[in-house]
């Protein structure tokens, strides 16, 4: 192998790409830098490489936008559609924060940068022990599991509907469906419920803006988010059509704001919805996480009409990774969501479900969380202190009650999308408001993940980014 | 408690349901019977229980469909839509079938049945040890885990990819995409790849008939499956539209027939769909199932030119509940399936996944497999046997060489839903094969799941019904 040079090995392995079936026709190769490097060898020797292959026309480039691949009569692509990516991810309704949203995503998994965008608890709150302590006892107890019932182990049901009871919620077990966290509950819900031609009415700016959620024949509605959380005067000049319209809700800790709605405002709205007959989709999954006082009671406490389906998670408690939430309401709406889900992918992990049954039912889960509210309240204030001391001149802020989020609002016009190009120039990942539906110069920064030496060194990166437009 | 009249408890129930939410307006209660069994009571008792709540004006009754909500003004469903069920699970082409699908699902869960219809290996099978080793090794090596990325965990896709090494497919990692079984990644297909307006090749019969997978929009249509598999002239009779046609196939151990294409037939059927630019979903999920030897290589081993979507799964072969299949084909149509994936639900469990990729790395899984092909193999005998000594006289069938499923065709045309109620009401659960599109008097008789001795009582049931018919 040794004497074979590198620019032969690298066309030798292009080749097999092609030939393989896995790169395929129309398709864009990796770019000369990223071969390089996974090659650990010059640009130039990539560029050899790549001629030779090009010679054997199994490749063509064009200019300014990379090399394709163009032999292969019977590829799988051109015989279904081509992956037109532009069309496909249809992100949100601003074209500017397509690209943006993919970006970001594609940051979050890199462990060399700084993450003021991750809506993840840090590394250093991960409960290691608790889950090792559960996972030793859900072995102990394992018994052969197969497809489970539509709804979900029926024992992290009856852990789930005794936590809710707590928050104020009565539910039974079999009006809980267990999925794999609350975007899919929300999929479920724009997929199962939800008519063509619905009207969607959201919160503006909200984090759903910024994923592929509502197929486009839905109208979406904005409706805005003040200090007290939804503008509900604006939502009820609104015309609503029976049978067809409703409303997406994150009232507790509001991503990307961390409003809250009071409980005065939360009455006030139900009765509303009840008297317009729009329903509400609650999305709680912050609810946890307060840091100063338990938040409101929820929607649903007050709910006696079936008028919330209630939406919670432990992907912001204990980890994303096990993929659990669940939804809550009207049993025979559960039960035709759990209807569509059997349809698609046959229910949650097993072993997740259990493990979350456990880290519940021992008061693990509640211990871990105090312990996360300490952290994260020290977290929060560094990132406000952080704020005053470098930022104050040039933007304001609230403190969060609970989340992960601070968010910024600067006081003049900025070019936030040049804003986010100079973070990540120097590493640093921030997520401007537009992508949010956001018109406004504003930016959500998390605490919840970086440590204190990350969040200096990012909040210095801001300010000298700013410094440019100032 | 003890003086308050048990009709008095069951009323208040009743209405504690309804006042919560969890029975909306339009739903319909219970049976009587059904709420007799959960409180331990007469019938009558109930009776008179729900007519003191239809005398509050809560609930009412409709001739022969039983008891509804009709109190309560602002409730969910009457805001969104009502609970059609017969509507929402357009369960397959076939009305009568609906329902017989539904119930089985149903039915599948009981204990107290004997299960010739469970696609599942059964409780002697799981594996115990290893999944307890393998669990107390991921325990051990426990990272923090969050979001994963978009193909899912590493660790794995390089076991799987190893894995399909052996069976001649050759997929590096980045072109595997982990998904929740089987099912969940066809879904992913249909919604993902195909347009709206496709036509959809399928075998006939195939178990995607009892499944809701192809949106209304889409054309099917259906080719016959013979000894060698699928009838590939039939299937070349057919017009083709280009970039809008896609084969799906179960070319190994087909459910429900059991058959495998030759090794032969599936180099032709390849050849012709890269002729006619007709793109192939293979489902494989029952290769590692063979009991006599091993099956021709998959199309995939074959298909130097991306035709071919590859789907396999661990559902069949260690335990539904873990949620673990994939996807392999071309890295540009999985990058685009894993997005449209990371927009439903992030991902599969965290758990599930290194506790797969112990098993398979460890070589647990391969010598688990030789176990359960040895019991597998003894049990298809045994049922064999059976049928060569109870039903010889009415039926045909083939040995199957791999897989879970006899498949019973009947000499004589039977009335099929018939025996399907009959044997139900002897506690014996049937597959007849309409639920699979099949127009013939057949069954889907599955080895995996009964013991010995049920396997007896359940044939001499089926012999016993069928007496009725001859």
């Amino acid at each position: 192998m040794k004497k074979i040079p590198r620019y032969f090995q690298i066309a030798r392995w292009i080749r097999e790409k092609i030939d393989k079936g896995e790169w395929v026709i129309g398709s864009k190769i990796p770019t000369q830098r990223e071969i390089a490097e996974q090659f650990g060898v010059n640009r130039s020797t990539v560029v050899t490489a790549i001629e030779m292959v090009k010679s054997e026309g199994l490749l063509e480039g064009k200019t300014g936008s990379g090399i394709y691949v163009v032999n292969n009569q019977w590829s799988l692509i051109s015989a279904i559609s081509p992956p037109d990516w532009n069309d496909f991810t249809k992100w949100s309704l601003q074209p500017a924060s397509e690209h943006t949203v993919q970006m970001i995503n594609e940051l979050e998994n890199r462990k060399d940068l700084i993450q003021f965008s991750k809506g993840e608890l840090g590394p250093e709150m991960f409960p290691h022990a608790e889950i090792t302590e559960a996972m030793g006892k859900v072995t102990l107890q394992l018994q052969e599991f197969g497809y489970g019932d539509g709804l979900g182990e029926l024992g992290l049901r009856t852990e789930i509907s005794r936590h809710l009871q707590r928050i104020g919620v009565n539910i039974a077990p079999e009006s809980i469906l267990i999925v794999s966290g609350a975007l899919h509950a929300l999929k479920l819900i724009t997929t199962g419920i939800l008519k063509r031609g619905s009207t969607v009415f959201l919160e503006s700016p909200s984090y759903l803006h910024s994923i592929n959620l509502f197929p486009a024949e839905m109208a979406i509605r904005e409706i805005p988010v003040a200090e007290e959380g939804l503008n509900i005067k604006e939502l009820f000049q609104q015309k609503f059509t029976k049978n067809s319209s409703i409303l997406f809700l994150n009232p507790t800790f509001q991503n990307p704001t961390s409003t809250s709605m009071t409980l005065e405002q939360r009455k006030i709205l139900l009765d509303k919805c009840q008297y317009y007959q729009l329903p509400i989709i609650e999305d709680d999954i912050f609810r946890d996480l307060w840091l100063d006082a338990p938040p409101p009671a929820p929607l649903k406490a007050l709910d006696k009409n079936g008028q919330v389906l209630y939406v919670g998670s432990f992907s912001k408690t204990i980890a994303a990774g096990l993929r659990i939430g669940w939804l809550a309401g009207p049993e025979a709406v559960v039960k035709r969501l759990s209807d569509v889900r059997m349809q698609t992918d046959y229910g949650s992990s097993y072993l997740s479900q259990v493990l979350v049954k456990e880290l519940l039912a021992s008061g693990m889960y509640e211990k871990h969380l105090q312990k996360v509210r300490c952290r994260l309240r020290e977290k929060r204030d560094e990132l406000l202190r952080l704020l005053s001391l470098h930022l104050s001149d040039v933007a304001t802020w609230s403190t969060p009650s609970g989340g992960f989020f601070i968010w910024v609002v600067f006081k003049k016009k900025m070019n936030m999308q040049k804003l986010f190009k100079q973070c990540l120039a120097e590493n640093v990942v921030i997520n401007p408001g537009f992508i949010y539906n956001d018109r406004h110069s504003t930016l959500r920064l998390s605490f919840a993940y970086a440590t204190f030496e990350e969040m200096e060194a990012g909040i210095l990166t801001i300010k000298s980014s700013l410094s440019n437009q100032i």
